[in-house]
């Protein structure tokens, strides 16, 4: 008998969001689940973690299925510390985060609580996988997106997936008949250019809301962007080293030193 | 006569940090200095950004001094937005954050709210510096950090940064007289452990707090671990392009589309 993987779970749309109930459900399928998961929506949270405030955990039972769950009142970084060192019995043979309401494409991936528990996990040594649907709405339909998640985390569970890198995986909001499959990809060079819409306060104090709109300007077809516009799932191979390595001799040309 | 540079000063330890106070005193002697900072401390806030909140931002007066300031209530990410689109006149010619309490080295730039704000900017195609001064304490000494933020800042105005890039400038706690010098590094692969206290409230509830120890496996001597226990001010060029390039050709053999 070969022991089942043990998968952890996580999100930052909060325990209680479809995308999570979604992952959970293929996750079944694949290995021994333990859900550890924001209480409440953290979406933009980026990797933000708790150094000066409290944290707790508490088992919860949201819907039947064999997986363990805690509702964890941190970020998605910090559900994925406090559950590798404190909620699971050992160290877990993989994280899958999602699958969030919303893309996690190009530079989104730096804004993504999402991407930043995989990538926590990462850090840890553990293989991870961000999974995303290009549909923001909290009743998305997440139907279409099973098969690919249950694809990509096979396929990391056989491969592994080297050391300092984590998968982030975007699903276009398409029927299941007009996905055209999976592609690798790079992170597309696009960005937000925001706009702030600017109110007053009754008490006539200006303030603004975030808003903006997604640019583009990056035309190659090895992009995540571009893959998503053509009906292909998306994975970037991604990495925490942030370090430009082709620039570092460049800098050394520097008179920093004089 | 030359038009003196537009610098936005911003930071993660908030507007009345001994950090950003020293940050602006050095940067009012090489261009036209706008502050826009959070109004209270954001540390471990990394790349959040407030998409369910209002945002406010109010001129003040803290020091004297030729800059103007404002305080905001966002993340560190947003002063760099609302700066960049509702606040500032045009374009800055460079952003600098900091300087923090405390590293932000090797892995802590995954963390750093210092380091989201440079890289908020370079998103935006601005030329941006992330700095940091190795002693957490509120009142940490910055006299000596003074001239290695001066060298590097008329350095980038001189050599500017390619695009993508933003620079992770640390600085060892030291007395001047036993700095070295400043050198250009890769990111050390080095982690935290964490280990989490265990509590209960009054009530009986568990709670926990995130603490740790920092762990470095990296023996290279181009790391900027290195740099800074050997007594250099370290400079790690750091990109938001985390496209493992690498690795994509390796994916590529996977059974994605049988």
């Amino acid at each position: 008998m070969t022991k089942k993987p043990l998968i952890l779970v996580t999100n930052d749309d909060g325990i209680n969001a479809a995308g999570i109930r979604t992952l959970i459900s293929v996750m079944n399928t694949i290995g021994d689940v333990v859900v550890v998961a924001p209480d409440s929506p953290q979406s933009g949270m980026g990797h933000a973690i708790t150094l000066n405030s409290t944290l707790y955990a508490e088992k919860v039972h949201i819907d039947n299925g064999p997986q363990k769950e805690f509702k964890c009142s941190g970020t998605p970084a910090d559900c994925v510390k406090l559950a590798i060192r404190e909620l699971l019995d050992r160290t877990p043979d993989l994280c899958v985060s999602g699958i969030n309401h919303g893309s996690n494409s190009s530079i989104n991936v730096i804004y993504s609580g999402t991407m930043s528990a995989a990538i926590e996990a990462g850090i840890e040594g553990i293989p991870a996988i961000g999974f995303s649907l290009l549909d923001y709405s909290w009743n998305a339909n997440f139907e279409a997106s099973k098969s690919y998640v249950k694809t990509i985390t096979q396929e990391v569970l056989k491969n592994g997936i080297p050391n300092g890198i984590v998968l982030n995986v975007n699903i276009p909001n398409l029927p299941q008949i007009n996905i055209k499959g999976i592609k690798v990809c790079r992170q597309a060079k696009a960005n937000w250019v925001e706009e702030f819409d600017k109110r007053q306060t009754p008490q006539g104090k200006d303030y603004y809301w975030l808003t903006g709109k997604f640019v583009n300007l990056d035309h190659g077809e090895d992009t995540d962007e571009w893959a998503l516009e053509h009906g292909y799932v998306s994975v970037v191979p991604s990495q925490f080293d942030l370090t430009a390595h082709h620039v570092i001799k460049n800098l050394k040309h520097w008179n920093l030193n004089e």
